[in-house]
């Protein structure tokens, strides 16, 4: 779908409003159309706060039926097409659509478990999570009761919305739902960038299994070229960072013990605040290695 | 078997002693017979200094026929358990009375291809190797000439008798046929030794398959009660530490990120020299880590 | 003075026994006298607490003439070599012989207003203390009131008396008087033990000045043949640890630069509690380099 | 002096262009005289390898009168006041103009046996260096044979008008002739940027003795508003970076040690490519700390 600009939006009637950005809130147009009454928008962010506004302040029982409007998390209407293309998207980008029969099962009994108790589909924002992160919170809050659990819901309808509207509309500002993860090789034994070191990031799941995310090489400065993961959310997950240093020191004629000491260093951590950005560099020698979390 | 001591030795005639320890040497009784003639022995060194001797000093023939006394590695005599209980246990420490059809395979194409060329069994000292480094030692073996690769196995038959002698015989000397892995937590956060930190060593084959091989907790002192490995040499091979300092931390009430920054860290080393002493430490926070190959 | 044994002073009556223990208290053999009533002790620690007991069971007025019986720290009597030699050699041990005029004032100063407030002179076991930490007790304890400031005294002649009587009696278990300072030298770039590094430790005052502690040089092992400081306490002060370490690696033909990154590298550090042991190492290439209190 | 632009030169005739740049080669105009034939130029780097040239193809006896046109380093005349601005701005950048009786005496000294071994002054870019590294440069060039000494010179006076002509000409491109020195802090107990962390830096002679250059503070992201040396060389000599850690840990209520472990922590460094970029991180807690020449 082509980006629409703010300026595009705002010279838009109500009907044009509404046809464009009608979806941003899962089969909820009236959340647009009770936002147009405050263009023009200054910015996304007024645009957002808008239509923040329009959920926060409709009665009780439409917010309700917001929440019900919602698909079911790696559900029967997932898995037979049946949701909306956004929806479509936003599961698949944490693996939603290719589960194993065991994982689709256990979805369906919290699925159950969450519908018998609030009588509500169970509604998260995606994209801020890996598969595992959308168990643990789908565990957690089944243990609310009613009105956390219904703040809970919203909070996560108005995420998915923030980045749906993202990424629909271009603006000169941005709304905060982009976080980064990035890294950089230093070689401490000669004291200055490692360029040429090829690096894989992995996710790394409860189990043990493990999905490739990326595979880069170090350029001359010992960075990649670009982010690692940049342009929306980190989910929350466990990542595994993979740097082929035993190549490198031997592409430079460093003598190693054979086997080396260090072939492939692996850095493993989870990113917590998707919104945020993760510097996790490596200073390394043939014999050493330290890491932190940097800025 | 009891241990002897080199006073018993000592005091045996050559019967008594061939009797000893005539399979130090695979089926070659004859090594220990002409060494008894240099007894009596002031040291377990003097005494492999005189079967090292004899075997130097043996014909060519005889010498080959030490050679040819061995078992295949991994072979049909292996598989059937027809072999010396010494080199069942051997080929076991190796993991190699347990290969996949897919390896039993590869060895038997290796055993082949060097029987094909030096009329030979392949021997290798497997006590100082992982599964994938007797396979890189096969196949760089393989490309010898036949001077190079008699010089290669005897070196591997002197230190398969070293091992043999040393588990053998109680002396105050000790013949070099031990190194010995360990580690220790440092908590930098808090300046001192991390106590109570479940520590987990595999051994990571080239497949990516692990093997797990120690499970344990570190003392007040941040360090394990004994080595990770020692005793004998540290088979040459990549390792993995997993260190579980997500639930030091949360056991200590350090408030962490949700999920933590970092769980379990994974320390990934190779083993290059098995009579050597490697000393991998952990310095950790909940934020940072560093490790090197200490003394 | 020669050392006693435990077993020397179990055999001792009453008279023999206060001539060679009566000078633990300063000018106040009743504590040995009246401690004697519960030899033989098993150990030095339960000699130690006999004495511990009598002085905390004397009554108030000789308590206080025990306190009263303390020379000035750097005072006139000091100066002037009217002390008990023991304090004699406790106050040179601080520096406390060699003051400035301007420090020597400043003692004064602090002893007039001690003795104005008090009525007694200031007491502190200054083995435990460089100088500017002594200048720092002081301050804090003139602030005390009466009670407290008895307390400090009190458990400042114990420390005294504990040191003095783990330096005169040899026994097989020892009073816990003795911390430690060491060190250790790794040189991450080879991935081993940092060997002929030589290592200066001085004592760094508040004004910046230094005070020369010790010369060595690392061994094999990159550590010093023996502790930097051991035996008694290690006084609560400023340290810094140089190492030459630009020295070090040109030695090892390391290309470095012109001149070196790395020359001698700092590590400056208190210790806060002189009975505990410090382990301050460096692990160090051309280009970087890290510490820690170690264990 | 205001600064030039490339368009205000390349509009000028010889004779007012001679006027504006005539002194970047010390009293020698004929320099820019000549390459003013190049013009115009289309970067700053045209003009500067015009000049080059110019100097380049002088004739030998033209090139000697150039270097003897340079005065003494620290010497009579620049005692005096004698000496263009730029010379007299020069030498005060490297401490020439305060020298002690003796350093006077001892650049007297090399001045004396330099004018006697080659009957020129001793010419250094001054603003590369720090005084000690003057005089190692001094003392080695002392032992050049003339054409190698003549070649030095001619590249010291090429940076020399390198440096002016930078400073002196506002263009699209600079010459490579900055530097930089940079800092970062990172408390890795908390895993962020350290703000607020005080930062004094000073220039170590080998005497010992320091001399103050800059006092910081880090900002929100742990570094500093701006480079701590920037915009041209970064002399070469030996450096501290001291770091009030102390302050810092307990400005955020982090329980301490008493004194605490660390307060302030020293990195001490030399540089020796003054237009290369210097980047010396701390990595910190209470505890531990790193650094490394970064990038």
């Amino acid at each position: 779908m082509a980006q629409l600009t703010l300026d595009d939006l705002n010279r838009m009637d109500a009907r044009a409003f509404v046809a464009a950005l009608g979806d941003v809130f899962e089969h909820s147009p009236w959340v647009s159309e009770t936002a147009h009454g405050a263009a023009p928008f200054q910015s996304l962010e007024a645009l957002y706060r808008a239509m923040t506004e329009a959920v926060r302040r409709a009665p009780a029982e439409r917010q309700r039926t917001l929440i019900a409007a919602h698909p079911d998390l790696a559900g029967k209407a997932a898995r037979a097409g049946a949701i909306t293309d956004d929806s479509k998207a936003e599961q698949a980008s944490a693996g939603l659509d290719r589960l194993s029969e065991e994982e689709f099962a256990r979805f369906h009994a919290l699925n159950d478990a969450y519908r018998k108790k609030f009588a509500l589909p169970f509604i998260v924002c995606v994209r801020r999570h890996g598969k595992d992160s959308i168990l643990r919170q789908f565990e957690r809050r089944l243990a609310h009761d009613e009105p956390a659990e219904r703040d809970a819901a919203m909070t996560e309808i108005l995420r998915i919305a923030a980045l749906r509207l993202d990424q629909r509309v271009a603006a000169p500002d941005r709304l905060k739902v982009a976080g980064a993860l990035t890294t950089h090789v230093l070689d401490t034994q000669r004291g200055g960038p490692a360029a040429g070191v090829a690096i894989e990031l992995v996710e790394v799941a409860a189990s043990g299994a493990t999905r490739p995310i990326k595979r880069t090489v170090t350029n001359a400065d010992g960075r990649t070229n670009g982010p690692l993961i940049a342009g929306g959310p980190v989910p929350i997950a466990e990542y595994e960072l993979r740097f082929a240093v035993g190549a490198y020191f031997a592409g430079l004629g460093v003598p190693l013990a054979d086997p080396p000491f260090l072939n492939v260093v692996p850095l493993r951590f989870s990113v917590a605040e998707p919104e945020s950005h993760y510097h996790v560099p490596l200073l390394v020698t043939p014999w050493s290695y330290s890491t932190y979390r940097g800025s």
